[in-house]
């Protein structure tokens, strides 16, 4: 086909690097992917929905609006489920439970204006939102801040509409601010400010590297992006998606930063039933600033009309019933024993001068080689593994495309999502394997706060495996 | 919001008639709505689905992949069920079993490389993959060719990527073909050819008309296509939309335009499973020319990695073990039943100057005024039947926005999916008062095949109804 039978977007847009990584696994037997962001498959609610669907279905009066077509920004019941669900972690989240003293979230909102179903839209997942509110918002040469390194569906996203993404340092903790104050000011002086739209962030057990951003942090960044948007003439949005804010199996949540004072007319936040209860039934969601949905409203009903009822009532039951909240709670700890597995394996079979960035929920471990040891697709390092049967994340394709900087090549993102215990084990005694045998690479000693807890573990537990 | 903070896309966007149609229809109790596209409630597939969601989530080897991830353009069992699906109605359409001759499809393609698993793609029922390809062929300033009256949420999506549309005329079997060429000849003289990237059609029980476009119609559309798309230098695409395909209740069915030789390179075909199964559970699909699929595959990455698996399998269920088959039927005559009570009462209320296309399938009977009646959301006409609580689709917003000539405005929308016997009944019965009250209304005698009909069936039957 001649390219200019194609859009822009049709021309622009690129193969995403994950569906090259899941053919190249597929293709062999035996593979063990520590790439693939998948849910564990054997804690995925097959029972439950059963018993719900059953349920739904069992009379005309619940079946047929589950079989119909609905509102497009989604079932009202969902919408006021959904923010009273986001209340309720905003809520134990800015009031410890443990009695601590409370965070200083600083809104004057009332929980049912800050989580309103009014402005809270349901999705095919929170995916889709990310596509609704680049589109609301973005054209081609805009500019859109992202934490470096990001979650790179995202970043093809914002190729395909042709927009810029501008890196912003990540600290453990989150986003470096002064980092962030230097870019939006080199931003102003090159007179590009008004081309800045948003701030993505994934602020919970972030994809890739597991960082959650603190709440202040979150109120830091808002109040530089209103500062700047003074500026630019125009609201910069924080785009805030916390896909894996309820995959915690560690410490204390951190609140939205939709609890900040002010947020309402600057921050959407996205979440999603996908990854805590099944992607395959897949609904997310997101809240709005008011003139923002209206417009995503209309994108949404010209994707689609509104995502499929039949699975909105499915996490609309499994949310009344309360048996969502006992699913939540079963996987936490299965992705607990699975982060452990992982963790383990790595200090086990990781060379010591690997850093290992370990996280509190999510599903990933960040391994960071010394930095002159390539990781990416044309490595020896990834080369290797592929031979080896075992896939990961380069941490190359997590970095914006940035013409002044070359992007690190040195990191590895590494799932405990789909993969079982055996095969976490094995996937990483392979990677470690690798890493420890290939030519060349410059090994170093690394400082590392697991590997002292590792001796511990293996001292007290033998190694159940070769 | 300052409007500079949206894309051009953003602030293009216009509400969608339809809600503000659906919000005054909600807003009134007792009201009577000839509007909305909606499908029947009480045929849903309720038990139908209950089983097969039972028997799906019984085992784990079923379930889990159904509530996980899968392939971004689909399950490959459903893939391939779609494609032995649409084999067969295909077939079945250019063979008809009366054992009349075949219709001449002139392809020398095999079935199983015409309706290709390779080709198709599931989607969010075949609005997104309407949505996609649009984003993949077109930028703002092109042109989308559409049947005059069309699809109006079609042109909405157009108008939102800032896409012209220009409207050819409508025959009772189909667009017209010399009208056709005489649209095309003007674009390459204005020197816009290459600008036209598609043709979109709704080929079968068409809304809003009910029109079904004849196989020699399509097999002539692309003839022109493919000689113009010369002179564009590029593919003009023709983009079937077969929604309404499997809504047949009279007549024959027409090959699609899968079946014209050389359609391969051309057609982008889509069909839903919405209609004839459940807009609940949202599946579409669209066979697509190979470039364009793997461009549109990519969209719909970024989009949500694919449609939610859960839904997926329960269509690919119902089409293994048949019972879809039966359901469609089903569907079929209920739909019939409810296309005669609206024809009946048409001919009872309608004033005798209205004409009435009638349709072998579909939802929706086209109701034509003369001309100086307007029907349109200001008119006396649709004003009044508001407010007797009554709501149809007003014609003109189904006509292309043109620069060069004003909107057809004096027909209607009605239809016969959602509303109950009764209430369609009742509905024209209001509607038909309104048409017959209107002060410096224009009635003029105007030949109608169904008013004689309506003598007949009035007479065998007696008024149910006062």
């Amino acid at each position: 086909m001649k390219p200019h039978a194609l859009s822009a977007l049709g021309r622009r847009i690129a193969e995403p690097p994950i569906s090259w990584l899941m053919r190249a696994a597929l293709a062999r037997p035996g593979f063990i992917s520590l790439a693939a962001g998948f849910t564990d498959n054997p804690s995925l609610p097959a029972a439950l929905s059963r018993r719900l669907l059953n349920d739904l279905l069992r009379s005309p009066k619940s079946a047929q609006p589950a079989l119909q077509y609905g509102l497009t920004p989604g079932e009202l019941n969902l919408r006021r489920l959904t923010g009273g669900h986001l209340t309720k972690l905003d809520g134990q989240a800015a009031l410890p439970p443990s009695g601590g003293k409370n965070v200083k979230t600083g809104t004057m909102a009332r929980w049912d204006e800050i989580h309103s179903p009014e402005r809270l839209m349901i999705t095919g997942g929170s995916q889709q939102l990310l596509y609704m509110t680049v589109e609301a918002l973005c054209d081609p040469g805009d500019i859109v801040l992202v934490e470096d390194p990001t979650y790179f569906v995202f970043l093809g996203l914002l190729q395909s509409h042709g927009v810029r993404a501008r890196g912003v340092k990540l600290e453990r903790d989150g986003l470096d601010l002064l980092h962030l104050e230097s870019v939006l000011e080199r931003l102003c002086k090159s007179g590009e400010l008004d081309r800045v739209k948003a701030l993505y962030l994934v602020s919970y057990f972030q994809n890739p590297t597991g960082v959650t951003t603190s709440f202040a942090k979150k109120a830091g960044i808002l109040e530089l992006l209103r500062k700047f948007g003074r500026a630019a003439g125009h609201p910069i949005f924080l785009l805030e998606d916390a896909a894996y804010r309820e995959l915690r199996f560690a410490g204390a949540d951190v609140p939205s930063s939709l609890l900040v004072r002010g947020a309402a007319d600057r921050v959407v936040y996205t979440g999603t039933y996908s990854k805590p209860f099944a992607p395959g039934a897949r609904v997310g969601f997101g809240i709005l600033p008011e003139p923002l949905f209206a417009t995503v409203q209309r994108i949404k009903g010209n994707h689609d009309f509104g995502t499929a009822n039949l699975l909105q009532q499915l996490l609309a039951r499994a949310l009344e019933t309360g048996l969502y909240d006992r699913h939540v709670a079963k996987i936490q700890r299965r992705y607990a024993q699975k982060a452990r597995v992982m963790k383990q394996a790595l200090a086990e079979c990781f060379p010591s001068d690997v850093e290992i960035w370990e996280s509190g929920g999510g599903l990933y471990f960040w391994a960071r080689l010394p930095e002159d040891n390539p990781t990416g697709v044309k490595s020896k390092v990834f080369q290797t593994a592929l031979t080896n049967g075992v896939l990961y994340v380069p941490g190359q394709l997590c970095y914006a495309d940035e013409p002044a900087r070359a992007k690190p090549d040195h990191e590895m993102r590494l799932s405990f999502g789909s993969a079982s215990e055996e095969n976490i084990r094995e996937g990483i005694r392979r990677l470690g394997r690798v890493l420890r045998n290939i030519p060349g690479r410059k090994a170093r000693p690394h400082p590392r706060m697991a590997r002292r807890r590792h001796r511990r573990a293996v001292a007290g537990k033998g190694a159940g495996e070769a």
